[in-house]
């Protein structure tokens, strides 16, 4: 047993490891353990700090772990066993690919003598080739190794290290044999960090900037999810501060500039983009300043977004460039820093505000009628309090929060990119964990929730008390706005979920409530707000399996018209 | 819309391949829908006789499409959405791999013209590379596809041919706009079907079996799964009956003969075999037949089998070999079909039936003492009827269901090579729709049924009356067993599992029960009986965490012995 802060001078390589997770800030491990990770965790599970979260399935540990990295902002770990573990947790580590979260994947494989023996294992393909998975690894993750005795260490820090630099998953295979080995503990005296910019790439940048945005009367900035994930967001901040600056988000990083921040214009989506006093604010700024954005389909209503990104001033995670100049080695949060220093050096006259949008009119239903969608995100409006981190699904959940203002200190968790409905129900016992002083609030329609529903028992067992906002419309509604609305593949079966605690966690006084009118929502909600934080909740609120936020109108009509052509 | 047996002379994609399902006796395609296959599913759902099995999610149609492939002996299909649907269910499709099922994993990707154009789509890696999961796949399938406008038709015969030959899963990528391509359907004229032995192959080797078998006093067969998979049970039938042949099977074979079929001597495991007397049969025979055997660690009692396999007589899936004599192009059932001829062709004595061990001696428990796994098999022992499906999932239920005889018309459906834990819960999904005629049985335990659970609820909604017996003993028993019973992430959260009906199924009249006693436990399956095929049961049997069939306890020690070594 070792101390966290001062291990033993030899320790073994699965103990290394889980010193280097606490170092990184993500001491709590996701997974389920098999005969080829046994070894692995009861290693891993000596280091103080280390908190073992054992999740229903491995798809689930791998989005409860993506959650948990976003949230914590380091790369943050999941174990599975060999072949069965591994290759169901990887649709998750997939989806933390496309939305640059830093992911570990650490799978327990069998021994060396095993391998080069070609034995005949269960969890194996049973051909003698044991290398299947980490090939097919290698095809969704930014780095990957497979532990050896004599350089085990400096794998696991290369692999570490590669993940902080790229904010990419990772996968680790570490055989049962090398989890056990004895290692010098010396390197954990130096913590891993992402390497410095190039500084010649970095005055290159300047100065280039400077003379790019030299008499610029007003500088727009459309940011994405990678300030995020580069924790850059006060450096962001610092930007938007300087006058004549305007800050646009796309989808994935709502509220990444606090929505009420005066040189916030909101979010920005091509053509579905709410006010078009935005859109065309974003479409025609010059100079325009990408910050850590990717313009993938759904963040750009379809590629509908008409700027011209050629001559833009980009900054990545790990290069910038100002219109046709690269600077490669330059990071997103020196880019910022280096944007900030050059709007300092002059002053621009205060830009105008983007002209907002008049109030939605609209006539509330009747207390008694049938809860519509637009009444339902009208009321969670209303609602939502500050300092929250809301988490919303694939479907309509997403287009649903997308319409919100958020207030101060909320925020939204969403994977616009990957979209991979159920992610959010195990993410939401990631973010629980991460932030276990903000209440988290799950929005979540009832197809995307059975495909993970299981993890409920986790969250809930666990004692925490994130809001879960069920909405039970019958089916998969955003594919029904699609195609085929009728479709027998639309339907999923009617569950009883307010009886889903009685059943996955007896006992834990889970505040139960089914809301299917607008009075009835309204009353679910005040109770929901005096549990919020201190007791789980899961309101159950009842739309018609066709009706959808407006937004999700804009996009099926888009989609429709991508398909057809 | 076009009739099965005639289809319109012209047909989209999708429809074909749809046909092809229905002539091959697979009509049941499971599966989700997802952005990228609503055409697809569109144009499958037109073909008659087709019924789409939507699932909570795709892993759990990966596992059922399995254990519906395995029960009508076709391929059978599940059709997934691109990236977060196909790697949610490659978990599934390599158990297929492992344990010879031609398994369809069907995926609705993009379309041609955005590939092309490498569209930063979601479901992607927004890498503009869109072969990344079809890459993955190729690790796991034994054939793949991605289908084109002008050969698509060729495509999916040849993929579905390479099934049926290897009885391996393949894959086959439908780009959206090729699933409605209108194509010729000529060619489902001709049902497709594995191609016959090499005949000169067939021939020498019916000539080397005959001058090995000369003179042969007795002939021993061990006989493996391959045998199921090929649909060659009548053909081993043929051969048992033969005068001096004895049968022994491997574990995931167990009851492929039925077990009082006079020449059957039972399963046997290596070290690990329960009869002696069967162990040092098989360990010494000659000459020994190995019909469509793996030897992997789990069926071999981890390696402890010492019988010759160089100079045996093999039969396997599409080869067969006598000695150091190889014939390629002999298929299995061929193979056993020579062997039958030719041990026609001579009479030997009836050899003696093995030994049988005596009945085990026990203590009865008192009616009303805590419930162990001895007594849990010794009563279900006695109550099981013929005529059964029973699945039992690795873990308890595995050993426990290994130490069964097995009533006659009664079998057994585990997957030891895979041992993907919670495979079993889907798969009862897939055999009830497979053979409606005939009741399933489910032993699973509780560590293993949270990672599928949420399958119940399409099961009981769809009808189906399986009975499942849930060993709820408090988390990873087996794992308990190999290594640190007393570790942390040896627990799961404790589950009301009667509730579940309540949860996932209102309204459905399932049957729930719980014993913790003898006397309960009797009690219980007497009512479970009378259900029996006609009403979904649900029987929680609680037993201690630390409790293990006899069968496990040695294999516990082994596994032990080999992580050691």
């Amino acid at each position: 047993m070792s101390d966290a802060a001062s291990p033993a001078p030899v320790i073994s390589v699965g103990a290394y490891l889980a010193h280097r997770l606490v170092q990184l800030g993500a001491p709590h491990v996701f997974g389920l353990p098999g005969d080829f990770n046994l070894s692995l965790l009861d290693e891993m599970l000596t280091v103080p700090g280390i908190v073992w979260v054992g999740t229903t399935n491995e798809l689930n540990a791998a989005y409860a772990a993506d959650a948990y990295a976003r949230t914590v902002r380091a790369p943050a770990a999941l174990v599975t066993t060999y072949g069965v573990g591994e290759l169901s947790a990887i649709n998750g580590v997939a989806g933390s690919f496309a939305e640059d979260v830093p992911v570990v994947q650490v799978t327990g494989m069998p021994s060396a003598a095993q391998r080069e023996g070609a034995a005949l294992l269960h969890h194996s393909l049973v051909d003698g080739d044991f290398d299947h998975f980490v090939r097919a690894y290698r095809e969704v993750v930014g780095a990957s190794a497979v532990l050896r005795e004599e350089d085990a260490t400096l794998a696991i820090d290369r692999t570490l290290r590669a993940a902080l630099e790229s904010s990419k998953p990772v996968y680790l295979g570490i055989p049962s044999d090398v989890a056990v080995v004895q290692v010098s503990s010396a390197a954990l005296a130096t913590p891993l960090k992402a390497s410095a910019s190039d500084p010649a790439a970095l005055a290159g940048f300047r100065e280039a900037l400077a003379q790019t945005l030299d008499g610029a009367e007003q500088v727009t900035v459309l940011a994405g999810t990678q300030v995020h994930r580069r924790r850059a967001e006060d450096r962001l901040v610092d930007v938007a501060n300087r006058s004549g600056v305007r800050v646009a988000t796309l989808a994935g990083a709502k509220a990444m500039l606090p929505e009420d921040h005066p040189a916030s214009i909101g979010t920005y989506m091509g053509a579905m983009t709410t006010n078009p006093a935005v859109r065309a604010a974003v479409d025609s700024a010059t100079p325009l300043v990408l910050a850590g954005t990717v313009f993938s389909d759904v963040l750009t209503g379809l590629f509908s977004h008409r700027f011209d990104v050629a001559s833009a001033i980009e900054l990545s995670i790990s290069h910038a460039r100002v219109g046709r100049a690269f600077f490669d080695g330059v990071h997103l949060g020196d880019g910022l820093a280096a944007l900030d220093e050059v709007l300092a050096a002059s002053e621009r006259a205060a830009v105008s505000p983007v002209q907002a949008l008049p109030a939605p009119r609209r006539t509330p239903a009747g207390d008694d009628d049938p809860l519509t969608q637009e009444e339902l995100w009208a009321a969670f409006q209303e609602w939502l309090p500050g300092g929250v981190i809301t988490i919303a699904d694939a479907g309509t959940a997403l287009y649903g929060a997308l319409s919100l203002r958020m207030p101060e200190g909320t925020d939204l968790l969403v994977q616009p990119i990957w979209s991979s409905i159920g992610f959010t129900l195990p993410a939401t016992l990631g973010t629980c964990l991460a932030a276990p002083d903000r209440p988290s609030i799950l929005l979540v329609g009832d197809g995307a929730a059975q495909l993970t529903a299981t993890e409920v028992a986790t969250i809930w067992q666990r004692g925490l008390a994130p809001m879960i906002v069920l909405i039970d419309n019958a089916g998969y509604t955003i594919e029904r706005v699609i195609q085929s609305p009728r479709a027998v593949y639309q339907d999923v079966t009617a569950w009883d979920w307010t009886a889903l605690p009685a059943a996955l966690a007896p006992g834990v006084d889970v505040l139960t409530a089914s809301a299917s009118t607008p009075s009835e929502l309204r009353s679910a909600l005040a109770d929901a707000g005096e549990a919020l934080g201190k007791r789980p909740v899961l309101l159950r609120v009842v739309t018609g399996p066709d009706d959808e936020p407006p937004l999700l109108t804009a996009l099926g009509e888009s989609v429709k018209a991508s398909l057809a052509g």
